[in-house]
């Protein structure tokens, strides 16, 4: 099916977008808030790790050629400061999990596979092989090793390997920094009283929660009505503090007016109209650094929206890898009616005994209901057609949580 | 295989941990502050949504049963206040996406459907149905209706729901306070010079990171030596202001004393050896509403334990469902070696062209090697056992990440 003239396709779209954005740059901060940030720099190992030979299990530190069939216990060599002890012919150190190897000894014998005595052991009969029960200096980790490569996410795994490093600080790309306006004449603030023709404001919120998971700081949020001289006056008093302008429906963005008079006659509108379902209209523009995104004023088109075209862009400016989500192989459970543009449709998608994942659908697509995303926990990328698609065929999808099981809920 | 007497398995560890544990109380936060929290109540539809008859277009409004062949324009409804026009016989109102339906109307002609005049519109040949292009009043959501559960984790489109409803507040569940003390003598801050036989302390910044992730707050955060008497200490400083004390490694917090000197003669050792890898050495215990989890010291041990142990704690102190991270099925993409315990085993999970998930190793699984979860995105679980498991075999896992494709690094 041909892209009628005015719109561009999706993957288009969103490279335009890609190649609109520089990454943000980077700063340092305290290991202990670093989890949930993008590494700027490759971490390397700055040393062996272990760094000294250590035993692991409790046991005794012997040398494996003595062929003494007992041993004097000489000393205790706990995990913590090398004590320095020296394990001579006929003699051993006691010796327990993680702690450094004493000197002259080159295995451990874990501690129940000796007899004790209370100042001796008695040796079992098969021989020791040396090295056994011991890690070797730099056998996990190597010295000049690239252990993360700048663009990862720092989870709790990534920062305790930076901390296994020696490092005390990291160094993180800025978090880009986002305002959300949402406009509309017909929205008040939750709580309000609802005169007829109006509804609560619910797009600041939905899409201020799912910039923070993708990794922005929210420096403002608020709410305009249809009115683009005031529309502009709130984006003034803002720019200068953010890196990205997100709008919600109401004002049409998308007229090269309408961007000229937010943010001057430099602002340059990329594209204003995508072939795609839910979120046809959708405005990208840039003025002197600053990136513009209009989201359609329904829920579900924004929220797609946010997802297909504003998270790629925050990762670029977070520069996290992948830039853009992988799309996975998933199954139609039940068959889907293309509609006449590309369409990405709300599935949910879980696991069956045989480790196939399964697609869903939840319910009616249509663009305005918020609840059609309750349970969706990936969108399938469906061609534009009118041919419907039986159940078992394999289609894209893009997951946005952890697929479930079938056989649960 | 029998457990060896002195261990439980997993599950009934797991078991035992819920049923010791009871919902925190809940508290209101505003919708700003909501996201990423566990709703306490159910949230229930305080009106029909949308309240009035909306247009799904940008159009014109009519009798569907006027026959006159073209229409004046009376006026323009944008979506906003309800204008309180009225469409009569002849005549159209020009009407918005969103905006309530005039009075007399009972259908949408879309723009690109007609011909427009300066002041009127030409009707098409074709009859126009009751109802055309026009969201009801409640086909979305119904009053009364349960829109989200308790128990859901709060993200951008429940947040987005709550909001539509009117709901400016949200009922959520208290987080639960967390302290984490690393304990060992061979420990140093990151950061520090490292003498011979000392390590950087790296489990109390991962342990939190994770904590975090998983709904927790982290009031209390150190380190402290190989002496249970200063370990003591610590805990009385903090135990007023926590509900769960995280210890990793060094003192041997297993030993009743030692939980005795800790928490008092009132305290509960529930179980101190789990029947598993990594981790066989973990100490649950109760004391007048305080839960204690003495994880083991090595990194990937006391990773897996917070992740099957601690996470369900969490979440039944938060009340979320589900509890327990599903298993799901994973087929082996490499033969496996079962150990002795039942195994945890860190593997990559990825989704092949035909939309199956595969588990690939992680490498060498040595309890210590941190760096064997770094590219982890789930847990296989594995019965204990001395035959290899060939590749192809289906085994449950727990998925901690997304699975990526197949395709891709």
């Amino acid at each position: 099916m041909s892209i009628p003239s005015g719109m561009i396709h999706p993957d288009e779209a969103r490279q335009i977008v890609l190649d609109s954005i520089s990454q943000l740059p980077s700063e340092s901060v305290p290991l202990t808030n670093a989890a949930g940030r993008v590494l700027a720099r490759d971490v390397v190992a700055r040393y062996d790790y272990p760094a000294f030979p250590a035993s692991t299990m409790d046991g005794y530190a012997i040398a494996s050629d003595d062929v003494s069939p007992w041993r004097e216990i000489t000393g205790v060599q706990i995990a913590g400061p090398d004590l320095g002890l020296t394990v001579y012919p006929g003699q051993t150190v006691k010796i327990m999990t993680g702690a450094p190897l004493p000197h002259g000894a080159d295995a451990i014998i874990p501690i129940e596979m000796v007899e004790q005595a209370d100042d001796h052991i008695v040796m079992p009969d098969e021989a020791v092989q040396p090295g056994a029960f011991l890690r070797q200096p730099g056998s996990d980790i190597r010295s000049g090793q690239t252990l993360i490569t700048a663009g990862a996410l720092i989870t709790g795994v990534e920062l305790g390997l930076i901390a296994t490093m020696g490092y005390d600080t990291v160094s993180v790309s800025r978090k880009p920094r986002v305002a959300v306006i949402s406009t509309g004449d017909e929205l008040v603030d939750p709580g309000s009283d609802l005169a007829p023709g109006m509804i609560p404001d619910s797009n600041r919120y939905s899409l201020g929660a799912a910039l923070r998971t993708m990794g922005a700081e929210i420096v403002h949020s608020s709410r305009v009505g249809d009115d683009v001289r005031e529309l502009a006056e709130r984006v003034t008093s803002v720019r200068d503090d953010i890196d990205i302008l997100v709008t919600s429906g109401g004002v049409s963005v998308g007229d090269k007016d309408v961007v000229r008079m937010l943010l001057g006659e430099s602002a340059e509108v990329k594209f204003r109209r995508v072939f795609m379902k839910p979120g046809k209209p959708l405005t990208f523009a840039l003025d002197k650094g600053l990136v513009i995104f209009g989201l359609p004023g329904n829920p579900v088109s924004s929220m797609v929206s946010l997802e297909l075209f504003v998270r790629p862009a925050i990762n670029k400016m977070l520069g996290r890898h992948p830039l853009v989500p992988d799309r996975v192989s998933v199954t139609l459970a039940t068959d889907i009616k293309p509609s006449d543009r590309l369409e990405f449709q709300r599935v949910q998608v879980t696991v069956d005994e045989s480790g196939r994942l399964l697609a869903s659908s939840t319910g009616n697509q249509i663009s305005s209901r918020l609840a059609s995303m309750l349970n969706a926990n990936a969108l399938i990328v469906i061609d534009a057609g009118t041919e419907t698609i039986p159940a078992g065929t394999v289609v894209p999808a893009i997951l946005l949580d952890l697929p479930r099981s079938a056989g649960t809920k």
